[in-house]
């Protein structure tokens, strides 16, 4: 409960200060790649903080970690909430923390409630930390949420291997994870998770609070194209077969075959591996990871068609071979109506006018929502929309508005509100 | 001296296949970067092997190593053989190997003779094993040449960082390179370098030996594009400032410029660092190493002028910034014309009819040369002009031819041929 006189961030900064030094470097945001030590140190502070709090914790064999508060007993329902710890390189503070460590402070909150017989539960809450959301270190992105609902098989996840060749289960190991950890809760009745917004939609309209209704479609497509390796002097320009050359064509076609006929889908080319990437030695081989987001999947699937010809093209053009390397499509997802009306319910009892949007952008919320479980989403506004960026701020006044409804919405929850059991 | 009845590669291939194993995996080459732990064992088995012919050993502060025999005296001049130990990734075996064990085969072989009284000395003999010819770890490539002559100062090389950002000071320290070591001798009278050719001329003309009367040009030069990190979903595509699509675009432009209105120039893309390289942020620097080469300097101006304004109009057309991180000028070279005489002579009189020819690549015979000290390149054939590639391969007949005549040349030098002192 927000006691009288309490204000609702008054201990929060503290431990999301705590966090956001972890991996940080003056200028250069915070890097805390999936299953770093870095990780481990946040996993750490987040895990004892919590117990700290009240809570047991517990992880699962792909390192997802919960706080757990049985509050309602062993057998009762559970709701989660929660986000992930791990960032971008040079990413922000908030992206992912916010939303574990509010979910946090709002179930310290509620544990103090129901302590003092002032909470009535008839649902236990879960805290979680998802692994490798951000996809940075260990691709695809949201792992953790995918193998909890079934989306990923755990042995694949585990096999997924960093550029430097080491096993997300190697990774996992070295920070103490190998293996389940205490006794995981089952799959919950109702997922919620705060974020910022990373786009400029609610400062635009002038709100705290954003209720996503619907999320994008987004293809992830690597193409990985293959020349030979040849001396960048002698070798006549007539016998190059130039990986890199290829991938430059390839990109700007993309882009400007997606820019012409689809211009409203947002595309990117973000991550390339050259190899052998020394100044003197022809690119051998060159993989690009190409994004496509738009509200629905016919679009990528259009866009597509025209896209492939002309990597196919690239490759002709430079005498290389072109491959798909993977290619994945998440489909666009509406999120639980019954949960959205009781947020925008709770949001308004807070004095919170809630704008109704989309994200484009996945988020563990969105992992859970597409394997059944009823999912929200609420946002809160990101300063200039800057996102993936040392410079990503939410204003103190937009964390308290999410804090409170946050807070409001897992008290509703637990107390029987929606789906009730 | 090549005794009757004693085949000139007989102890050859023993050597030289010990050195090619260090570094090396199936299928994928050698990888043996400059001042890497491959690159320490090199240089031990090669300092070993010089020792226990007879050759005194010595190390400078950039690491460059000298077998010295010191024939005609400590005041007599010298002459130098050598090439380098380290590769590109993923490299051959012969580039570079093969001009420092061909060099110490036949040192090995004349000091044979000198003990036994056949050889009369004016001058001593070094087998010399530049630091980093190759670049690829550091660049500027040529490092250890270069600053032998005075062409690069020894702090600034020793100042140079791989891309884990390791200085080039540090990585000859894990090696056990710590300042100078043995008396280093001083500039010699003339320089010799067996190389594989990394091209087809030798082939297409039916000979064994090369002999290079001048080198190409080359314009190395570093650009860097820097954007904005953002978030690749949410970001409008307005917004974005993508430094990898304005590498792509430079790289594109660099290509389809040159080779319209320069097509006899040779010209690359190699290498690109993308940060921070993570799928899904726009990518905020993208930084490629360009390289243009061709007969003479003035066509690398003309066509710079053509291409530095495409590489400012990728910076125009997606909002990024574009800076000349690096720009280096080697110009073209002429070999030293009496040397290159001594050894056309010397090659018939073995009974190889030479090829007089030019070189793309730089060498650190070029480096030498370029510095006043007295030059001479000598080429043997690479099958299918194959180079910085696993399959790189010179037959063992004309490694023989190699080794005939660059012992020959070593001998008539020593013993005064050619300036004589």
């Amino acid at each position: 409960m927000l006691s009288a006189g309490k204000s609702p961030g008054s201990n929060f900064p503290a431990i999301f200060d705590e966090v956001a030094s972890i991996g940080a470097q003056p200028g250069e945001g915070v890097t805390r790649l999936a299953a770093s030590s870095e990780d481990g140190m946040a996993r750490s502070v987040f895990a004892n903080w919590m117990a700290e709090g009240g809570a047991r914790i517990a992880h699962d064999a792909v390192g997802n970690q919960f706080a757990c508060f049985e509050w309602a007993g062993k057998d009762a329902p559970w709701i989660f909430a929660g986000s992930h710890l791990d960032t971008q390189p040079r990413g922000g503070r908030f992206d992912g923390s916010l939303g574990v460590l509010a979910a946090g402070y709002a179930a310290r909150d509620l544990h103090a409630d129901f302590l003092a017989g002032c909470l009535d539960p008839i649902r236990n809450l879960a805290v979680v930390n998802w692994t490798n959301e951000e996809g940075a270190r260990f691709q695809p992105s949201l792992t953790g949420s995918a193998v909890f609902c079934g989306a990923l098989a755990l042995e694949d996840a585990l096999a997924l291997q960093d550029v430097g060749t080491v096993a997300l289960r190697d990774a996992l190991a070295a920070i103490g994870i190998d293996g389940e950890n205490g006794e995981v809760p089952p799959q919950p009745e109702a997922y919620i998770e705060l974020h910022a917004e990373q786009g400029r939609k609610l400062l635009e309209a002038g709100r705290r609070i954003g209720i996503v209704e619907g999320t994008w479609a987004a293809r992830k497509t690597t193409i990985k194209w293959t020349g030979r390796a040849a001396h960048t002097g002698p070798t006549p320009m007539a016998d190059r077969r130039d990986a890199l050359l290829a991938a430059a064509l390839g990109i700007v076609a993309f882009e400007a075959a997606v820019a012409s006929s689809f211009p409203h889908l947002h595309r990117s080319a973000a991550r390339l591996v050259v190899e052998p990437n020394s100044p003197n030695v022809v690119v051998d081989r060159a993989t690009v990871w190409f994004e496509l987001r738009g509200p629905n999947a016919e679009d990528l699937d259009r866009a597509w068609q025209l896209i492939v010809p002309a990597f196919k093209k690239a490759a002709e053009d430079t005498g290389t071979r072109m491959e798909i390397a993977a290619d994945t499509l998440r489909a666009a997802a509406n999120m639980e109506t019954a949960l959205l009306a009781l947020v925008e319910e709770t949001a308004r009892t807070r004095g919170f006018e809630p704008l109704t949007m989309h994200s484009v952008a996945g988020h563990d919320a969105v992992a859970l929502q597409n394997s059944g479980i009823p999912s929200a989403l609420i946002f809160v506004p990101s300063v200039d929309g800057i996102a993936h960026h040392p410079e990503e701020l939410t204003q103190p006044e937009d964390v308290e508005a999410g804090l409170v409804v946050l807070t409001a919405v897992l008290r509703r929850l637990s107390e029987g509100g929606c789906h009730a059991g």
